[in-house]
């Protein structure tokens, strides 16, 4: 089954101890798009800004990405410049350019508005909502933010999750949404406001996943390469939710094997700039890798 | 088989975001020898003064930790002072009063000097090869350090680790040591230098390690009360090289597994201060944890 997503596409220019990439594709929406197109199909809605070019859309129109929610503004596409040191857990924002970002209120097409999958990425959690109050009867909703958000809009965001089914959020954001440097015990109030499930990202540290009665936890792929951390969460939540959606998103959520392919997808994107590395992976590749992550983490039971 | 580890016995103040312990028993040696005595016989080589009472080697003799190394010498024992903020990650060291430890020169009491296994808890890697000098034929050597021996003795460190089968050290440590921030390439360095295995503790994010041609993950347990971290290193080391000693200490090692009963030790180690909650820890409760931990990391393949 398909699945929506509401989000931004930007221009980043961003600069690592490995290289720099200087306006390059990037945004939320945009990774989330490619990295879930290998498993189902992708409706985006976003805004870009008149210098936004074909060359531009051609990497999403090559994933079939339907870009049929993609309004173009007058004015310029959200820029951001951003760098990292050899932490690369930690982005350092240089500027931030809205453009006609400034200015998006989500419209989601007719045509769409029975998706039965929505990712509403990172953007005001009040525009989440009204993507939400759009669409009918998804099967599943799922929602990213950021510390952004937690800080200036922390009711607005609270009021979301009651109506998502799963959460995203790295772990910094989790304890300061919460106020609990636990992250089980954080991870059980996020969940009795609402979500049912709660992915808490950690970076190179992997992916810990509290669903159900249980936690499941994956620690990071070990990479000799890592170019450039940008739209690492963003692959990953393209991954797991596009796998959730291509085997039906019903109840209970496969949310392992799903965590997983997240997991994956991270791992290539962060082995090149903006979309370079997803832009050229195959889905051998992608099982190769998942055979790779089990390999990485088996181990017997006690004799 | 039995393990001979020489390191240190101390009185640590620690004050965590929960509670405080006030000159209790600790160091190196005192964590790793409880931890590995639930595997196999450990034999301790320390230092204490003569305000170390019977009531501080209870705990040890209780465990059938064998005392015939440990020295009293006159003055005052070993005392660390230390705190931990929310980030409980992160030691601030407070006070350190080094007492006999200044001059402590370990001595491996002649009965001893053919242990098959051997651990060099964190001290002056200068000591740890003069151990390493006393010992004939061990099967297996294993060292811990911290980033002071790294600052101010690299030359020496690099020497000891010729000669030592597994390293145990944590991510800033290797990353210190190597000055390489990729974690891979970093453990690809040391084992250029001499170990077989290196084994990079990284907290409440779990372990990573390195042996022959792969790599071994392991996310650390989510907790739902963590008081105080010390010690938890040292803990894991004690289970690690526990169970390795218990298995025969041959190659191929089992290392996963051991790498398992490490982290199960360490999850417990943290859950109070000092030696509290491996004072009256039972086998069945390692053994159900190291089950949760199957849990808690286990996923299908792809269909």
């Amino acid at each position: 089954m398909s699945i929506l997503v509401v989000g931004s596409v930007a221009f980043d220019t961003v600069t690592t101890p490995f290289g720099e990439g200087k306006e390059v594709l990037g945004g939320s929406a945009t990774h989330f798009s490619v990295s879930a197109s290998f498993w189902t199909k992708v409706k985006l809605v976003a805004v870009v800004g008149d210098d936004f070019t074909p060359a531009h859309r051609r990497p999403l129109l090559e994933h079939d990405v339907d870009l049929g929610g993609l309004v173009v503004a007058p004015g310029r596409t959200f820029r951001w410049v951003g760098k990292y040191g050899y932490d690369l857990n930690v982005a350092n924002t240089l500027d931030t350019q809205l453009g006609v970002f400034a200015h998006f209120s989500p419209v989601v097409p007719e045509p769409w508005r029975e998706t039965p999958v929505v990712f509403l990425a990172n953007i005001d959690p009040d525009l989440q909502a009204d993507v939400l109050d759009q669409v009918r009867g998804p099967k599943l909703v799922a929602a990213d933010t950021m510390n952004y958000w937690i800080d200036s809009k922390p009711e607005s965001l609270k009021r979301l999750l009651a109506r998502v089914d799963v959460v995203l959020m790295n772990d910094a954001e989790v304890r300061q949404l919460t106020k609990e440097p636990n992250l089980v015990r954080a991870a059980s109030a996020i969940r009795s406001w609402g979500p049912s499930m709660v992915v808490v990202k950690r970076g190179e540290h992997g992916v810990l996943v509290f669903a159900g009665e249980g936690a499941f936890a994956l620690p990071g792929f070990p990479l000799e390469e890592v170019l450039d951390p940008t739209g690492a969460g963003d692959a990953f939540a393209g991954g797991f939710l596009g796998y959730l959606a291509a085997r039906g998103a019903s109840k209970p959520w496969d949310a392992r094997r799903a965590a997983v392919v997240g997991s994956v997808m991270a791992s290539f994107q962060v082995e090149a700039f903006s979309l370079d590395r997803l832009d050229r992976l195959t889905l051998p590749e992608i099982r190769e890798r998942y055979e790779r992550f089990r390999e990485l983490t088996a181990f017997e039971p006690l004799p």
